[in-house]
């Protein structure tokens, strides 16, 4: 679930209203002299172009590389696009994104084969002839050259180009790229592979572009949080983001946890940090308790290296979650330094032999209760000798949940010299995301222990 | 890494001889007497809706789950799109899909925000009323006072449906879906969350869509296997598959395991089967040891079910995978019946308390090695009183390798009533990739001790 979300004014000016709408704004054309003008964003669309993306086992990370890179130039990226060696859908394709967009790039089928249709397709939309670059083709042929093997003659369709066409070299490819520009649009054929075609836009399409965006300049930052739903979180930072049209702040839904991505742009670096600074202050007024990041690292990292600051270890005994909070304590490397053991007691002879659990508690309460978890958090900490200890016990379903004690319901306690501390949840969701936020919710409360 | 591999006659008949080279087929058009003739197949777009997904952090993967269930019936997914919260975009790709093709299904976008705007912008191009459902209003009243949570007056939104629409009910989350016949073109609104997108379209619209392609019957199998390279196991099968056009093998490489998916297309289900199941036999021919499933059970449930089968439970004692074998044996509904305990001894000190390794054992071999793996094996079977105990050692890395024991070195130890036997690896690849590798590894141990 996302949410884009702008200020009540556009940044940009009049001129670009149709765009306004197209970023989602409410709002209506504002006189430019208010606010700072900065160029206006300029729109991009990335067509893949290949069927092998059109099955169930291949996705376009092509655009994922690309929209990075564009928006690091200041470049929205505004629609994708992936499709088959389909001439119909392809010409449509192209000819819609040039109508929308002022850049279009499209990564795929320069191959020799027949169905790699790109550079046809194009050239009927551009109108514009493609003719056999003697040159390229001479270089395709020492390519074959130097390793002693004949050029087979369909290869020399790679040497077709477009009249008016920009060639793009391919050092790492027999297919070079081409860029145009038809009218206010400027079209970018890239090839597919990974490792053609991230040189070649670094090369030779990255400084064409910023040649046209100008100073524009794009920072982003990350700040995530756990313990919050998504609507609470909204109802605690709108107030804020709301007053900003910039930095843009979108919030994502992820794994239980909520990111919140701020993205400014400015022609300063500067000031785009004291602006994210500025806002991500004030976020951290109101979320300051849930929010544990705002750089990319993850919980158990935050978790880790919190521990190690406060000269701390921790031990597990886990039952619902099954060794997953282990698992996850030891994604990072190092993590030896601070996470003791664990031990993962499914069965009440396990919990009662290796924690200590006592058969009363068990009888009186139930494996999944409050009391328990205590006693496997105690129990925990008193085996491996640690400053901390964990205790988790609940019900991840789909079976063994009752009127009293449903699917969901998940104790976890923390245990330290202080005593025990217990909290009780009810998780929604199938086996694998309640055992997903158990073991967030237990990270998050080693977390709050050791803040 | 993918190969689709396939015969080389195409099945389908003259008249479709454009979809031939849009699947990749390099072959010329067949008489149509000599083969099945099969009605045409139906053409599918998707539409990713959200924003995130024009970011460069997040993917729409939603669109191969469904490429692979529209295939399963006899679909082809002809173009995907992505696009954010962008109201003539994504009125635009609508519409244009809709002239195109059969089948058009969008995924996300029908959250309760602002800029949520699937509702809106497909009742606009249906040229259709939005109008609110009162029994979905009370639905999803029940669902927030089931958690003792007001509804936030937003979700409302959710409620609204199109007039003519069929309501896909949404059990694991607000959003309900919406199914609509304009014409020709069958319309599907999914929510984005893949946890209610997925049981939604198997229930709902799988089953319409099927009633629409008729006669045709798709029919997959998948052989999956562990501990055999890509390539050998492409020497190894394709003497096989390469004399079978029909079914077509494709073969997966996935965390670790291969998959090897069998496609039969036939109007007979018999016919199909008896086809998959010549194939399969002579596969297991050649692969058999490796093959652990030929249906979509993982390896964790294949272990479970012959655990099941002879009785047998079983312990695990971890250190470089951090519970993560027990989170895997754990993630089996019911798996508290074989799966007894696990610990996770990281330290030393654990490893000697907890399951009985001696100092000198440690001194004289180092944690990585066969000796303490046999120990933790053995030590943990006796601690948990088990029919079987595994002990895992390795190192996972960045750091800790060395020249003797390099990263990706791993122990694993398997005792039993009969004794403890070992196995050492070396595995490629990252921490996550080795830890990955090392769980498989010690799943398919049990596999094969059991089989």
């Amino acid at each position: 679930m996302l949410r884009n979300l702008c200020g009540p004014v556009p940044l940009w000016q009049s001129p670009y209203a149709k765009m306004k709408s197209d970023l989602g704004f409410k709002f209506a054309v504002c006189s430019p002299v208010c606010f700072p003008i900065i160029n206006p964003m300029l729109n991009a669309e990335i067509i893949a172009i290949g069927s092998e993306m059109l099955t169930p086992f291949r996705v376009d990370t092509n655009s994922l590389w690309l929209t990075e890179r564009l928006n690091a130039l200041g470049i929205d990226v505004k629609l994708k696009t992936v499709v088959g060696d389909d001439e119909a859908r392809l010409e449509e394709t192209i000819r819609d994104a040039m109508k929308r967009s002022e850049i279009v790039i499209s990564t795929g089928g320069l191959g020799p084969t027949e169905d790699d249709i790109t550079r046809k397709i194009f050239a009927q939309v551009l109108k514009r002839e493609l003719t056999l670059n003697e040159e390229i083709l001479e270089k395709l042929r020492a390519r074959f050259a130097k390793r002693n093997m004949p050029m087979p003659e369909i290869n020399a369709r790679q040497a077709l180009v477009m009249n008016n066409a920009d060639i793009l070299p391919n050092p790492n490819g027999t297919a070079p790229g081409m860029l145009i520009q038809e009218g206010k649009c400027t079209v970018v054929l890239l090839p597919g592979p990974p490792r053609e075609m991230r040189p070649m836009f670094d090369n030779f399409v990255a400084p064409v572009l910023k040649q046209r965006v100008g100073d524009v300049l794009i920072l982003r930052r990350k700040l995530t949080l756990f313990g919050l739903g998504e609507s609470a979180v909204d109802e605690l930072a709108a107030p804020i983001y709301t007053k900003y049209k910039n930095p843009s702040t979108t919030i994502l839904f992820k794994d239980g946890q909520i990111e919140l991505h701020l993205t400014v742009q400015v022609t300063n670096e500067a000031e785009g940090r004291q602006l994210l600074d500025e806002v991500t202050a004030q976020l951290y007024g109101v979320l300051g308790d849930y929010l544990f990041s705002q750089s990319d690292d993850t919980l158990e990292q935050v978790v880790g290296a919190l521990l190690r600051q406060h000269n701390a270890s921790v031990a597990t005994a886990e039952s619902c979650t099954g060794g997953l909070l282990a698992g996850r304590l030891t994604e990072v490397p190092g993590s030896s330094d601070y996470f003791i053991e664990g031990v993962v007691t499914y069965s009440n002879e396990a919990k009662m032999r290796m924690l200590g659990v006592s058969q009363e508690l068990l009888a009186e309460h139930g494996a999944v209760s409050e009391p328990v978890a205590c006693a496997m958090a105690e129990g925990v900490r008193k085996l491996a000798g640690t400053t901390l200890g964990i205790g988790i016990t609940g019900i991840a379903g789909p079976g063994g949940g009752s009127e009293e004690k449903p699917v969901g319901l998940v104790y976890m306690a923390l245990a330290s010299e202080n005593g025990v501390t217990a909290r009780k949840f009810i998780f929604p969701g199938d086996r694998q995301f309640i055992r997903t936020l158990a073991v967030n919710a237990a990270l998050d409360l080693i977390r709050r222990k050791l803040r």
